[in-house]
């Protein structure tokens, strides 16, 4: 799935997220340590830090694309990227209460090739930590004790509720029996965006830029997250399970209602209601856990065939572009402009 | 169980609980419109404003003692009790939010003589909404903008890592067999002092009192706290049923160690061992499910014949003493002071 401009190079983005994981890991590991036991080992486990036995591991910390954001956040408001770390930290955090607490909520066992918190640690500590975590968020960011932090907290805190109503949605829809493309999107806008966006202004915000960049880079941040969000439902239904770590067909053994399945019973013709009948009939079944790889694989075709996958994969590359027009709108030194544009073919160009 | 001071002029802290229950609701009412369907209703049901079918209900909205502490600090630090709005609606929220989880990782089925929201949301609206609540008392605060808020919304996040902490080390200590009475009391400080604390606080801070007097006050508030936890916890073995709300010998059919059992188990002496070893083959029983009024009326009269309860109500009346102190140290209007020593004394002495 190419994105609109295939020119990417991808040896810079490498060293931006690395440069954001370096930065930005040894603030987040401090803060986790504040954390009173067992909740720091819980949290550990989570990052990726230690192993279910407490052993530290060389864990895959995720790709860190919102801590790289978060410096070159700073950059563009003309800083030193080091004063968006305790933004990427905060960010980072945020993130990670959502994944905890929507892991368990979810009832997913796995991430990341691992067994969730919840699954190894139980719920009670999955809810804990996810809600310590969240609280360490604005603890970092306020005991910078400036007004620009105040600031940087509120969008946080508008981002983090965005985000929840985004996690609200999701769960209603999964009872119902069709989803809108727009319902769709505004929900993915809420669990994806809102955050993305928050890590791209976060960082200006600490560096003394005025609402109006900030809202500006937001915008950036805000089509970056659909697109990454895009590309995730494509890898959800056709990702390589070896690169994502999840389970072949894995949104459709979910019965999620990602932007392929909504845009493709939304398309009309053969497949799209071959398609209907078929989903409708499975909310229904009882034999769902059972179902073989070629049922799913089946279901799957049928999204293809109906255009699901087609119509995502465009979505994607416009939200792309809705990003790069963005850009145009701020005023930033050259070279982060390129890496922000950089940042954004990679989210696309992705397998994992 | 009589306070150090019996001078209660009920009527006027009724006054001040009513003030506070008034100026705060419809502010919080409105915050909590905010929230996206379904949040907004599942979070109207757990005040206690709809009942479970949606209907407006008279609703039990608690003692709302943190409200009317909230603005009484903004009139300490000689301002408009209504400044301490946001701040009373911030803490209401707090405490909340660590309800809805707390009833869910405890498993409690019963709050205000009503059905958790877990039971009948079921566990994601408990988890959502709490979040939601959480997000929301920063919202509150930080949109009004100011370095004030800014200062304010920091001493609340650190009262909320501690209400975290407090929560993390009760789960932690249902799965020990001793418990001294340090470390209760500090479990204590945190699930309960710090919230308080802040409530009295808050206020001041939003009213732009300085650090030294914000901080005297939370000293108040702590120990008030720790008065208030202490009630709770011979309300919680002794209390009555048709006040509280809660099954008779509640604490102790949750098993839960709290003052008066870690004060009788420390004491020593015949009762004490017997209770020792009452409690440790508890721990092990498969019956204890069935377990009839006669056997916890038992396990009862033996901490009270080791001295628990005797020791927890004299730790209510000390707390209490350091509270009242702590107010000498902070200048305000003579009305304020003697409302805050009437609000410790109803502290103590309430039955519910």
């Amino acid at each position: 799935m190419p994105p609109g401009n295939p020119a990417v190079d991808t040896a810079d983005v490498s060293a931006l997220l690395e440069r954001g994981r370096t930065l930005s890991t040894p603030v987040l590991r401090a803060a986790v340590d504040r954390l009173a036991p067992p909740m720091d080992t819980v949290a550990a486990y989570h990052f990726g830090w230690i192993d279910a036995q407490g052993n530290p591991t060389e864990g895959d910390s995720g790709k860190a694309v919102r801590p790289a954001l978060a410096l070159l956040s700073a950059e563009a408001a003309g800083v030193a990227p080091e004063v968006g770390i305790p933004g990427a930290v905060a960010v980072e955090l945020v993130h990670n209460f959502s994944l905890l607490h929507d892991d368990l909520m979810d009832g997913d066992e796995q991430r990341r090739h691992r067994d969730t918190v919840w699954k190894v640690h139980g719920p009670a500590q999955a809810i804990l930590v996810g809600d310590a975590l969240f609280a360490l968020a604005n603890e970092i960011l306020l005991e910078l004790g400036t007004v620009e932090a105040g600031r940087a907290t509120r969008r946080l805190t508008t981002a983090s509720r965005k985000l929840i109503d985004g996690q609200a949605q999701d769960i209603s829809y999964e009872h119902r029996e069709r989803v809108t493309v727009e319902e769709c999107l505004e929900m993915e806008g809420n669990k994806t965006g809102a955050l993305l966006a928050c890590a791209v202004s976060i960082g200006a915000v600490l560096g003394g830029a005025d609402d109006r960049t900030a809202d500006k880079l937001e915008e950036y941040g805000y089509h970056l997250g659909l697109a990454f969000q895009a590309v995730d439902d494509l890898l959800g239904i056709w990702g390589d399970p070896e690169a994502t770590g999840k389970q072949t067909w894995s949104d459709l053994r979910q019965r999620k209602k990602s932007l392929p399945v909504v845009a493709a019973l939304a398309a009309g013709g053969e497949a799209s209601e071959r398609l209907g009948e078929l989903l409708a009939a499975d909310a229904k079944s009882n034999d769902f856990d059972t179902f073989s790889e070629e049922e799913f694989a089946a279901r799957a075709a049928l999204i293809e065939e109906a255009g699901g996958r087609e119509w995502t994969s465009q979505e994607a590359r416009r939200q792309h572009g809705r990003a790069i027009e963005a850009l145009d709108e701020v005023d930033m030194p050259a070279r982060v402009r390129a890496q922000l544009v950089a940042l954004a073919d990679f989210v696309v160009v992705r397998k994992r």
